[in-house]
C-alpha cells in the first residue's frame, strides 16, 4: 500500500539547502508553498534553519513521524542515508539523485547497495533518478517533488517514468484549465513500480482518469490484469514513446530497457483496455474531458454550432474518427424549429445562427440532452460581438448542471472573451480552441465506452482434451514437434483438420481415399514447398508409391505424412507466439501474398473473447476478400472465429507451446467450415509450467 | 488586379451605424482602431456623425476617392446601393449582407440584380455574405472586416470562404505568437474569387506562406495552374472540409456547392503542389514556421534536448512523419564532446543535460548548423529552475541570427518562463508547447521542400501519332468505341498491345498463331468475362471456328475479335477519367482482388512527370507485390511507368476521350515488358475540342 507515499504524515528532505538553485531547496519550498498538511523536516549537516524551518543535522535527529524522506544527497552517500532512514522508521525514500543503474555498472552497484539497505529495514524505495510525487487532495496537499508547476486539484492522475514528460503532461493539462489528483514520476522504478502506483490510483475514488507515459514495461501480465480491472471504472490513457527504431536506441540509452515491437504494445494495450494516443496533446485533451464529463453511452454526437464552417469541420472530424451524427427525433426537430430563430437549421449539425442568444443555446442543449438518439453534445461556437456571449456562457454552465450526457465546448475567440471561456470551464465543462480537438475528444470518449463493453466480455472457451494434449507434448522433444503430433493436438481440441497420417515406402496403407498430398515431416525443413517437400494431386496408389520413394530419397531419414487433399478455398493463417514477459499473442491474416508481402495481419492477446475473435478477423485490410464481393463468395467467418478461440484455448491450456502456426487453414463458403492443412508447433526449450 | 481592394485609398461604409452591436458600427470602428491610412466615410441616411467621423447621407455625397464600399444594408437594397457606388466610381464593393444565392431562388435573383448593376458600372463585387478583407502592411493597415481579432503583422496570408474558419485561423495564429500579412474571407465569391485572391497573395513579396480553407472549388484548372506557379516560391497550406458524406450534406446547405470525392481533392492538391493538412491546428502551426523560417534542404533533423523523455518523443514523431535523424559528422561529435558537460549525449538526439547553460545550447546549435548532414534543427527544452533559462532563450535568439537552417523550439514550461518564450519568439523562431507539434511542423517543411523539387519536374512526353488517333476517334460514334479502334489508338502511341483483330465466322484468317483468345466487342457488354464474352486457350483452328459460331449465337450481331493469348504475369489496371471541371485524372492499381475488393489504387492528374509516374506506382499498398519478394520476381516497373506516361499523353492530346481503362495490362518480370490485353475507351458525347 502506498498510502504513506501519497498521504504522508511528515516529509524529511535530506540534502535540504538554502541555495535557491538547488533541488534540496526547491523540494522544501514546494512543500511549504503548497501548504503541506504534515511536518516538513529539512536535514542539513550544518545549517540550523532552511527557508524559515528548523533544520536537523541528520535524519536520526528528526522528532516527528516521517513517512517520506526526500533524498537529494550525492549518489555515493545514498546507501548510508537509506540505512539511517531505516533506523528512523521512514516508510518511503524518494531518491531524486541520479547516477545509478541508468549510468552503467558502477551505478548499478550503488543501486544494489541502497536496495540492500532498504530491504534490511523494510524501507520502500521510490526512484532513484526520480522527480517525486504530488497529491492535490486538500487534506494532504503534498508536493514532494522538485519540479515547478503549481499544483491545482483535478481528477486526472498522472503517471510517467520520465520527469520531463510528467511535467509536460501536468503543465499542459493546467494550461487547458484542468488540474490533477495525484502525480507520480518514478524514474528508475527499482522498487515502487508502475503497476503498484496504477493500483493505488485505481483505488482512489477521486481519480476519474489515469494518464500515463510509458517508455518500458515490466511485469506486463500484472499491468494487463490491473488495467483490465481499473478500466471498467476509470479510463486509462497512455502514450508509449520509443516507437521507432531510431527512438528505441535513444530509449535504451535513456532507461536501459529494450523496446519491444510497436504492434506488441498495441496488442497489450488493446487487451488491457488502455487507450493509446498518438500525441501528448490529444491525450491530455481527452483526459480533461474524462476528468470532468460522464462517459457517453455510444457514438452518436449532436452538434450545436453558431457558424457554418466550424460546424462542418466538426462533422468531418467526428465521422472521420468513428463517431456517428445523431439522427434527431421529430419531436426534437419540432421543438428546435419552434424555439430557435427562423434562419436556424434544425437537423444535425444544428446551426442556431450567429445571432442566437443564450436562450437559443439553452434550448438546443436541453433538446439534445432529452433526445435518446444523442449520446454526446459538441458545441463549436464563435463569439459574435453583436450577441451577449457572456450570457451564452452562463447559460451553458447553468444548463450543463442538468445534462446527463457529456458536453464538449469549442470557443473560437480571443482574449476579449476570456471570461466567457472561464464561465464555461468553471462549470466543469472542457473548452477547447479547435473544432477538431473537440471532435477527437468525443471520439476518444466513445472509444472508452466501447472498451468498457469489451472488458465485460467473458473469455471464450473451447472444449478440449487438455490432458491428452499434454501427454503428447510431454513425450515430444523440445523444438518443432512432428506433424502428426501437432495434428493430434489440434484434434484433441476438436479443430477440423485434414486427415493426416504417417506413411513409409515399405508399407503403404491399404485403404486410401485419393487424391492425396505427400509431405515431408521434419523439424529441419522449414519451407517445405520451396524444397520439394510437398507433392500434391497424387491420384493413384502407384503415383503415391513413386512419390514416397522420391521424397524419401530427397530427405533421407525424414518422416513422411500423407494427407487428404482438401478442395481449394480461401487460405488463412493463424499463429500464436508466447512473447517473453508478456504472454501468448495470437496472429491472424489471409494466406499467400496478403501476409507474405503485405504484412496484413492482426494481433490479439489470449484469452480471446468471442468479440475479440470477431474483431480480429474484421480488422485486417484484406477483410473484404473474406466477407465477399461481386465475384467472391463470403467465407465461413464463424468457423474462423471458432478456430481462433480454439487456438486461444490451446495457448492458455498448454504453456509448453512456445509457438504455433496453422498455415494455411482453408476456409470454405459460409456454413461450409474450415480445414487446417498444415501446422507447426514449437515446444518450449524448458518446460515453463514447472 | 486587386490592388484597390487590399490597398484602398478610401473606404466608405454604407450602413454605418452608432449602434455598437451592429456590423455597420464594427467596420467603422475596426478601420479607425487599426489606423487605416486612407479616408473613412460612414454613410447613413440620417446620422451626421458616426464614431466621431462625419457621416454622409449617401455614397454619392462622399468627397474623397473611394476604392472600397463596405455594404451592410439589407439585401433588397443592395442592388441600388451597388448602382450608386458605380456612379461614384467605387472600385470594389464588399458586401457583408447575407441573403443571396445561399438562401434559394429569391436570393439568387437579388444576386443577379446586384451583379447586373456592378457589371454596368465596372464595379467589382466581393461577397456577398462575406466577412471582408484586411491588410496588415503598415503603409495601408486596412481592417475592412466586421470580425474582432486585432490585426498583427506577419508573413502568412489567410484565404477562407467561411468567415468562421477564417477567424479561427487568424486568432489561433495570433495565439501562437504569429500574425498575418493579408486576410480574405470572401463568402459567396460571386465575382472576386479564390483564384484571383490567390494570384494577388502569390505576387505579394511580403507573403511567405498562404493558408487556405476550401469548401468548394471553382475553376479547378485555374486553381492548379496558379498554385503550381506560386508554390515554387511560397508554400500553400490548405484544409478542405466537407470531406465526409455527412459533412457534404451540410456543405451543400451551407454554400450551395456539391462536394467532390475526397480522393479527387487529394489528386488536385498533389498536382497543384498544395499541402493538405488534417487539422486547423497542424496547418497553422506549420504556417507559423513557414512564415518565419527558411525551407529545409531535406529531411534530416538534428535534435537538441535537455531532458531524455521529450527528446525521444521528438525522435518518434520525426521518424513517424517521414523525417530522418541526421547522422552527425565525427567533427560535430568531437566539438560537442569537447564543449558540452560530461553527462551529455553527443549523438542525435543530442542531450545537453538538464544542467546545460546558454553556452552549451549555443554550441550545439552552431555545430548542427555547420554539419552538412543536418537540414533542420529541433530544440525541445524544459526549463529547470536551477539554470538561467532566460539566458538560454537569449542565446538561442542570438545564435539564430547566424543560422541558415530552420530552427523550431519547443519550450515545456509554465507562465513563470513566459519571458523566455517571448525572447525566443521575438527573434522570429516559432515556439510550440508540445514536442510532437515541433516534429510535425518540421515534417511539413520537409514535405514542402519535396514539393518544390517535384514542381520543377517537366511533364513527361510520349511520342504518338496524334493525328492518326484523332482520325480514328472522329469516325467513331460517341460512347464506347470498338475494341479494334481502341487498340489502334494505343498502337498509335506505341503502347505494347496484344495483337488483336476482328474476325467473322464466314472467313477465318488463314494464318493464326495459336493459342488465341476470342472476345466479343460490343459497347453493350460491360463485364465480358461474366457473360461468356471471353473464350481463352483456343489452341486450334477447328476450336476457333466453333467458338466463333457459339459466341456469334450468344451475342447476335456483335463484333468479335481474336487476340494472341499472352503468357501469365502480374495484372495491373490503368485508367483515365476526365473529371468534369477538373481535368484528366489517371488511376493505377493492381488487377484482381487488390482493386476490386480492396480499392487499392492511386490517382494523379495528367500530365504526369516521370517522377509522378514512379510515385504513382509506388504509393499503392500492394506495391510489395510488384517490387518482388521471396517468392515473387520483381516486375518491369519501368514498363508500367512508361505506359502511365503514354496514357497521360493520350489524355492531354485527345480531349475527345472521356474515359479509358486498360484492364488488365500484364506485366512481366524486370526487363520483359508489359502487354495491354483489354482496353475500353469512351468518347465524349459532345466533342469538347470544338
Amino acid at each position: 500500500m502506498l498510502d504513506s507515499l501519497f498521504r504522508p504524515r511528515g516529509v524529511a528532505v535530506i540534502g535540504a539547502s538554502n541555495n535557491t538553485f538547488s533541488i534540496g531547496n526547491r523540494v522544501v519550498k514546494n512543500l511549504i508553498t503548497h501548504n503541506f498538511k504534515g511536518g516538513i523536516y529539512p536535514v542539513h549537516p550544518k545549517e540550523s534553519e532552511i527557508l524559515g524551518l528548523k533544520a536537523y543535522p541528520s535524519i536520526l535527529d528528526v522528532p516527528g513521524p516521517v513517512d517520506i524522506a526526500s533524498i537529494v544527497v550525492k549518489s555515493t552517500m545514498v546507501p548510508q542515508v537509506v540505512e539511517d532512514c531505516g533506523k528512523m522508521g521512514v516508510k518511503f525514500v524518494i531518491i531524486h539523485t541520479a547516477g545509478f543503474s541508468e549510468m552503467g555498472p558502477d551505478g548499478a552497484k550503488l543501486q544494489d547497495a541502497l536496495m540492500d539497505a532498504a530491504r534490511r529495514y523494510g524501507v520502500r524505495v521510490y526512484g532513484p533518478n526520480s522527480q517525486g510525487v504530488m497529491n492535490s487532495d486538500p487534506d494532504v496537499s503534498v508536493y514532494a517533488n522538485f519540479t515547478f508547476t503549481p499544483m491545482r486539484p483535478g481528477r486526472a492522475s498522472i503517471l510517467a517514468q520520465s520527469g520531463g514528460v510528467a511535467e509536460l503532461l501536468n503543465l499542459n493539462l493546467r494550461k487547458m484549465g484542468s488540474g490533477f489528483r495525484m502525480y507520480a514520476s518514478h524514474g528508475n522504478a527499482t522498487d515502487v513500480n508502475t503497476n503498484e502506483i496504477l493500483d493505488y490510483f485505481g483505488n482512489d475514488p477521486e481519480t476519474r482518469t489515469i494518464i500515463m507515459h510509458i517508455e518500458s514495461m515490466k511485469d506486463t501480465p500484472g499491468f494487463i490484469e490491473r488495467c483490465r480491472r481499473i478500466a471498467r471504472d476509470k479510463s486509462i490513457l497512455a502514450i508509449r514513446t520509443g516507437r521507432t527504431a531510431a527512438a528505441a536506441k535513444a530509449v535504451s540509452s535513456h532507461t536501459g530497457s529494450m523496446m519491444q515491437q510497436d504492434s506488441l504494445t498495441d496488442s497489450i494495450f488493446e487487451h488491457a483496455g488502455v487507450m493509446r494516443f498518438g500525441t501528448t496533446e490529444e491525450m491530455i485533451s481527452a483526459a480533461y474531458a474524462f476528468a470532468t464529463q460522464p462517459v457517453p453511452a455510444g457514438p452518436n454526437v449532436g452538434i450545436i454550432a453558431n457558424a457554418g464552417g466550424p460546424g462542418i469541420m466538426c462533422v468531418d472530424e467526428c465521422v472521420g474518427h468513428g463517431l456517428s451524427l445523431a439522427k434527431f427525433s421529430e419531436e426534437t426537430k419540432a421543438k428546435l424549429r419552434a424555439g430557435l430563430i427562423p434562419e436556424s437549421y434544425v437537423e444535425n449539425p444544428v446551426d442556431v445562427a450567429a445571432t442566437a442568444n443564450a436562450d437559443h443555446f439553452g434550448l438546443a442543449i436541453t433538446c439534445l440532452n432529452e433526445d435518446p438518439g444523442v449520446d454526446s453534445i459538441l458545441i463549436p461556437m464563435v463569439t459574435p460581438f453583436f450577441v451577449d456571449c457572456e450570457a451564452i456562457g452562463r447559460k451553458i454552465a447553468e444548463v450543463a448542471k442538468t445534462v446527463t450526457k457529456p458536453i464538449i465546448v469549442v470557443v473560437m475567440t480571443n482574449e476579449n472573451w476570456a471570461s466567457t471561456v472561464e464561465t464555461i470551464k468553471s462549470a466543469g465543462i472542457p473548452v477547447f480552441d479547435f473544432p477538431e480537438t473537440g471532435a477527437r475528444v468525443l471520439a476518444a470518449m466513445a472509444r472508452y465506452s466501447e472498451i468498457r463493453k469489451r472488458l465485460d466480455e467473458a473469455p471464450a472457451g473451447a472444449a478440449g482434451d487438455k490432458a491428452g494434449a499434454q501427454e503428447i507434448l510431454s513425450k515430444a522433444p523440445a523444438g518443432f514437434i512432428s506433424q502428426t503430433d501437432a495434428f493430434d493436438i489440434l484434434a484433441a481440441y476438436k479443430i477440423p483438420i485434414a486427415r493426416t497420417s504417417q506413411i513409409a515406402a515399405a508399407e503403404l496403407p491399404s485403404k486410401i481415399k485419393f487424391p492425396v498430398v505427400l509431405k515431408v515431416d521434419s523439424a529441419d525443413v522449414v519451407h517445405k514447398s520451396d524444397t520439394g517437400g510437398v507433392k500434391m494431386d497424387i491420384a493413384r496408389k502407384a503415383a503415391l508409391q513413386k512419390a514416397v520413394e522420391e521424397m524419401s530419397g530427397r530427405f533421407p531419414g525424414a518422416k513422411l505424412v500423407v494427407q487428404e487433399q482438401c478442395p481449394k478455398g480461401a487460405e488463412i493463417i493463424i499463429g500464436m507466439k508466447r512473447e517473453k514477459g508478456v504472454g501468448p499473442v495470437l496472429m491472424f491474416g489471409m494466406g499467400g501474398v496478403q501476409v507474405e508481402a503485405m504484412k496484413d495481419v492482426s494481433f490479439r492477446m489470449a484469452p480471446l473473447s468471442e468479440g475479440d475473435a470477431a474483431r480480429m478477423v474484421r480488422v485486417i485490410r484484406s477483410f473484404p476478400l473474406l466477407k465477399g464481393s461481386r465475384n467472391l463468395p463470403a467465407v465461413d467467418l464463424a468457423a474462423i472465429e471458432k478456430l481462433l478461440i480454439s487456438v486461444s484455448q490451446i495457448a492458455m491450456d498448454l504453456p509448453e507451446i512456445a509457438e504455433m502456426d496453422l498455415n494455411p487453414a482453408i476456409v470454405y463458403p459460409e456454413g461450409q467450415g474450415i480445414k487446417v492443412v498444415d501446422v507447426r508447433i514449437k515446444k518450449q526449450a524448458t518446460n515453463s509450467t514447472k
